[in-house]
């Protein structure tokens, strides 16, 4: 029988429902493995060393020109643009502005072929500084409200370019969904005194019940109301509202558990297409009591339908105790070298 | 440039940029088309006529055991059922429930190859009829709060079966985000006094810039701030918050546009795959002034990636005014006979 589940940071209730596939082999990713027998290079790859002239200028590059690791660009096809006017105006009932932010591309390897659950943690930690460089620069921006880093891995899961590369988007406005989402944890705060997020932290190390692994600084799980098979949550265990309080030991550790984790995934999953997000405090409220900077990975497994649009409640049909579970017993793949 | 676009009934900030495709024709549908040729029966679908078997036992059917023409029944694999119970228990920090509810088929047709875009407004007239039969019978019970009924059409939808079908899920909780936009739209009728909804559908048909079709009780138009592309809206012109309240007169009119409507996105977009929700007021607040039911068809283009699940924003690739222009133009398919 299928049962309801809160998140106790939002509120949200999602359905756990195990009716039909209940094994770790039922989510196993079917697609097109197109993506394994890639070569480091493709000439028509605007993100391939040696291609740097097909993209944009860059915003940030680690290592020198000849010899980079990581580097950073506006995207070609940017959604927002510091060339947009920020000024709301009114059309008749409406409200427009013009599409003012930052939309960036963070090439995680000169490789074509790379993939982060086969990286080096120490290559990990120079993607995890390149993020938070951008994130604090695009944030001395004041007209922008709230940054979004995330990866999106294969077709799938809307990359539209193999080579490894993550994005962050810095836009002006933030949605009604989100800010709720803030307000929830503050008034939880309110009632409570204490950061909703370090509560449940502390709340489910003890209990360990949906603990994949845990670190000095970190801990990754399944959240008790995954929205999705295998959704997994990195949590930093000190508070912290934004990506940019990160320090440098905490990003040392970061990588580790983002490299293993992401790795257990490719072995238990099949190399699944995936999202994931940092989601981080709005820049103009900056560091707060309420809430609590974390990673979101989505393995896309299930699809959003009907039901999920209308009603904003997400069917999971696997227990995220079971994916615990499945993800403490996976290996990682073997890393490549190069990297 | 891309520009920034507010929903005037929820707050909800989306994006509008043109950057790349911009023309009707880049939207067509490029999916496999196997049901374009699939026969009148299927003797493994559980929702062909003689298959009564294989499915759940009915609670609605228009016509007799032996020439329905519309059937609903429980899902077989329901996410939700009233043998659990509805009682919140905790789980340490958590909070859970049993997964009370109801989730029905509407099955559309005895023909496993119909299409609502092909069918008779006068067929279409019973599938609506069966929607607030059931939606009346589902808010009955008490334990309900929330009532979604929605298609998932093709398999990028979701939809698990090609038998024309539609789904009706009762709901004992409603999430966070719909109870946003809901205490949205009282804000507004708080500010002004008005419906927010009335307003709006008085505004577009003034302006007639995003208006697809008007008929005598209901206008189909394309949302100023869409999500997505083609995305398209179909509201009762008389105020009315759940879709229980609609008329006999009214039911006829809604059949017409709404068989119009998903014919001219049928032509337009060669038959895309798409999820069309019937939004309504939350069932035990019932008749109240701020809110009003509507339809939401969207077709299945975009993909909502890291950047959507992350901010909640989301970036629409088509401008609605040219999405209302290519509808308005389309003509519509040819209907089939014998439903």
């Amino acid at each position: 029988m299928s049962e309801f589940r809160q998140n106790v940071t939002t509120g949200e209730w999602v359905i756990i429902s195990k009716e039909r596939a209940t094994r770790p082999e039922d989510f196993k990713c079917t697609l097109s493995k197109d993506r394994e027998n890639l070569s480091d290079y493709d000439e028509n790859c605007p993100f391939c060393k040696g291609n740097e002239h097909k993209a944009t200028q860059k915003t940030h590059q680690i290592g020198d020109d000849h010899n980079w690791t990581i580097r950073v660009f506006p995207n070609k096809y940017a959604a927002l643009s510091t060339k947009a006017n920020p000024q709301r105006t009114s059309n008749g009932m409406h409200l427009k502005a013009g599409g003012y932010g930052m939309a960036e591309v963070i090439v995680e390897s000169p490789l074509h072929n790379a993939n982060p659950a086969r990286m080096s943690a120490h290559h990990i930690v120079d993607v995890l500084c390149a993020y938070k460089e951008r994130y604090i620069s695009i944030a001395a921006d004041h007209n922008i409200n709230i940054i979004n880093i995330f990866r999106n891995h294969g077709p799938t899961a809307g990359a539209s370019l193999n080579h490894p590369h993550s994005q962050i988007i810095g836009s002006m406005v933030s949605t009604p969904a989100i800010n709720e989402q803030i307000n929830y944890a503050r008034r939880a705060t309110n009632t409570w005194g204490t950061c909703v997020y370090c509560d449940l932290i502390k709340f489910e190390i003890e209990s360990h019940e949906r603990i994949i692994l845990e670190t000095e600084h970190f801990v990754a799980l399944s959240p008790y109301a995954s929205r999705s098979p295998f959704e997994t949550r990195i949590y930093p265990k000190r508070h912290q509202s934004q990506y940019c309080e990160i320090s440098d030991d905490e990003m040392q550790d970061l990588a580790v558990i983002l490299k293993t984790v992401l790795g257990k995934l490719y072995v238990c999953l099949d190399n699944p297409d995936y999202n994931y997000i940092i989601r981080s405090m709005t820049t103009k409220d900056g560091e707060v009591q309420y809430y609590h900077w974390y990673i979101v990975i989505i393995p896309k497994i299930s699809q959003v339908a009907g039901f999920e649009i209308g009603s904003g409640i997400f069917i999971n049909t696997a227990e995220p105790e079971m994916c615990t579970q499945a993800l403490r017993e996976a290996s990682e793949p073997e890393a490549t070298s190069g990297e």
